[in-house]
């Protein structure tokens, strides 16, 4: 019962961008598996084109950040967040193009991390 | 010379919904007249439906929060910010759905933004 409760629960359709850390993610099981750090939108268009998310580790302690594409996250009204179809082993083995706190990637390395999760695992 | 130099530094394509707040709203004679509060993303298709905007008042103060429809506002990437060619007065008269620090509008409400300004002015 309480379950139900909890998906008829409506959500609202927008988020603001200062309100958007946290927001979970999913695996394909509806795991629980990191939380989204921040969205990276494009100026010109207003097109979010990746998320930076935060995975494992205990509060934020020894957590792994990872940058997923846009396409490969769905948000799920009933599970109040984002789901993802990419496995635990894919995400570890991703390309990752880390800087410091930066989180801006040249569009080459968009392309780059695109094409590695379009790829069939 | 300066103003030609300045228009010639290549801006990211992207930014961080962490970093948005701060860039700055031109009018159509290139002024500045504010500055973005933050950006309502559509959580679905990702895309951004409206801007929170701040106009005047002195470092915050006495300033005006604005609602602006994404397909009001522009990016320049020579001035580095969002035009617009909404004029003051505009603004002014605009509906207001303001309920504390709480920007998310309902679909009727983003509906009659959208339409009062695409009126003609």
């Amino acid at each position: 019962m309480e379950q139900a409760d909890t998906s008829s629960v409506p959500s609202h359709p927008l988020i603001e961008s200062d309100h958007i850390e946290g927001t979970a993610v999913y695996d394909a099981n509806d795991k629980q598996i990191g939380t989204i750090k921040r969205l990276v939108i494009e100026k010109v268009s207003g097109h979010v084109v990746y998320a930076v998310t935060a995975f494992g580790g205990f509060l934020g302690l020894g957590s792994e950040t990872h940058t997923i594409p846009w396409e490969q996250l769905h948000y799920d009204t009933a599970l109040h967040g984002y789901k993802t179809s990419i496995a635990e082993e894919q995400l570890r083995k991703a390309p990752e193009f880390s800087r410091g706190d930066e989180s801006l990637l040249s569009g080459h390395e968009r392309q780059q991390l695109s094409s590695y999760y379009m790829e069939p695992w």
